[in-house]
């Protein structure tokens, strides 16, 4: 668990931006403020990742009408104040022995409401809850769930040369051998390719041949993958301090008319959740296109998981793509659209692109097509 | 962000007897039960770790006189399934699209008073407070902090093989040169010793040579190590699924009398707090005697951390030595003892194993000494 670096090259200033318009939008849901722990949400923010997340609490309050305060364990003041945003903000420090809630408390309105960073740990909200009996919580998501989700240029050229990243790991994917190999052979081929490719950590190869690909979550086992095999490829990791992600599904040798028709509904679908993208549609609209086509295929019960999530820092952020969001798509937002069909006993397909919104609908960020691609 | 599989060779009766003795311990403590997310607890009491740790709740409801039940999205529920504490509870599923914490309320009483793992996302223990007002929480370190404090022989065996392990890694690195090196040179090649030395993660290589080594928390810059130099090295990782840790401060060339004294300050306050172990003993009391050794010396205001914490499947975990902490030390538990004097813009100097108690008091699991070892 190293401290992560901050991403790109934001200035103290991006940061102090970002800070003062989220004690805005935060004022505008009624709330006193945002409370924001150690995380992808501690980074865009502040440009801060401490060496480890840990019992010993860090949190950065940003508040209307106050300048933005963090408080961190007195160990970690120095790596605190090195971080880009930290030129924005008041540090406080808290000493182990303390009552670090006792101390955090002291930066914060005794009956406030506050939107707390959803990872934060529980045993902090439950502290804080104890030290200050009038102030009440609610998660980021629920309260602010688009804070992250609109990119700026900057963080869109790193998701987007991430995206170009795992296109070209695919392609060379695609020459190597499948057949007769391991799925951890080939995971292990994926991984060296997306460091190859520039990523600094490679957080997922899922490799699901046959009847593993049924089971969406399958990572990878020392099955050998034999002619005849459908394959899913679900892979991504880091680049640039941004998350990638991106799911291909291939055949070895050639696929039978039932393989064939299967994956062309999933590439349908696909299609039909970009065209649904718009600024103004809600995130369901985007499920419901996707799914809509899967379930008049006859497929609809084996379209077990939302259509796609954010992504930005996280691999997973808002919004989602699932029914009962109703948020409204803007320009600059980023996220997956991923499609499957999972048939247990037999095989799975998966596509999945990284889209961003602009003005006219749905861009995808990845070049590599969706043609069913058979490998040896 | 890979499964990681069970350490050791628990089996499914290992789990169901930590479940049954937490249900029983949480009862004891007033509490309706125990409420376990992602993260070592989980592993402790079900050997689960799902393949990353996201917005989707999984949970593991451990309440006295009912099965324990885990919800988890329907997407993991295979792997879930495959957990080999899996056949002591019975398994809840939900589907994206349907409210997680309806879902997870109705494996809850809703009046219930619940410890919850320390970890768990806030984002959870809010949608539980909301959908169930009449429950109330606390973190599990709060209600029953040495929960997992106590190893059982063969979790001992597991730390014992991590601390054997570092020990062999540093007796390695006393023989590669530091003088002319950067500091990021060394903390490679410790990583490659650890790794040889059977570590499957290496989580973290402090290197703080001469000022760097004033700052605790210093992790590894470019600077190049000079003679004269004192060298704070701390570094563990992961092996057999546990958690290891170990500090030594080496000297380049001959140390100056001053640098000799500090460091034999730090190795007595050491001594004097491994002394101070025994069952029955508060934690703070461990904590109290290596501070006084180093505040009779002078340097009260150079110790600015406490004197250790507890580790296990975790590398921070109760019990923490530290002043406020009463809860008394109890044969099988495990922790670190490590006290340090920072001086800044000068040097550090921090020395640490890790210990368990027995019923005859402390006993260090490392054998490296603890003399100031001169390097080149």
């Amino acid at each position: 668990m190293s401290a992560v670096s901050s991403p790109g090259s934001f200035t103290t200033e991006d940061y102090a931006s970002r800070m003062s318009r989220a004690a805005d939008a935060a004022a505008r849901a009624g709330l006193t403020g945002l409370l924001v722990t150690p995380g992808p949400d501690l980074q865009y923010f502040a440009g801060y990742a401490p060496i480890a997340i840990t019992e010993r609490i860090t949190m950065l309050a940003i508040q209307a009408g106050r300048k933005p305060a963090m408080i961190v364990p007195v160990i970690e003041r120095s790596d605190a104040e090195a971080a880009p945003g930290a030129g924005a903000l008041s540090m406080a420090e808290w000493t182990d022995g303390q009552d670090p809630y006792a101390a955090t408390a002291e930066l914060l309105d005794p009956d406030g409401r506050y939107a707390i960073s959803d990872s934060a740990w529980a045993m902090h909200v439950l502290g804080l809850q104890e030290r200050l009996p009038g102030s009440t919580y609610v998660s980021v998501t629920s309260a602010l769930p688009m804070l992250r989700a609109v990119k700026d240029g900057d963080e869109l050229a790193l998701l987007a040369s991430g995206a170009a990243a795992l296109d070209a790991a695919f392609h060379d994917l695609l020459r190597i051998r499948f057949s007769g190999r391991s799925e951890l052979d080939v995971a292990s081929d994926l991984a060296d390719l997306l460091r190859e490719h520039g990523h600094s950590e490679v957080e997922f190869t899922l490799v699901g041949s046959g009847p593993n690909g049924a089971n969406p979550h399958h990572q990878v086992s020392c099955r050998e993958i034999e002619q005849g095999d459908m394959v899913v490829l679900d892979f991504g990791g880091i680049k640039g301090g941004y998350a990638s992600d991106i799911t291909r599904t291939v055949h070895v040798g050639e696929p039978t008319d039932d393989e064939r028709e299967v994956y062309e509904v999933v590439s349908r679908a696909y299609t039909a959740g970009l065209e649904a993208v718009r600024p103004g549609a809600a995130c369901q609209e985007i499920d419901r296109a996707a799914r809509r086509l899967i379930t008049d295929a006859g497929y609809g019960d084996r379209f077990i998981h939302r259509a796609g999530h954010g992504i930005g820092l996280m691999g997973h952020e808002p919004p989602y793509m699932v029914e009962g969001e109703t948020s409204a798509l803007e320009p600059g937002m980023c996220f997956s659209i991923e499609p499957g069909i999972y048939l247990p006993g037999r095989f799975g397909v998966r596509i999945e692109d990284i889209v961003t919104v602009t003005e006219d609908g749905g861009r995808s960020l990845n070049s590599t097509g969706h043609e069913l691609q058979i490998v040896s």
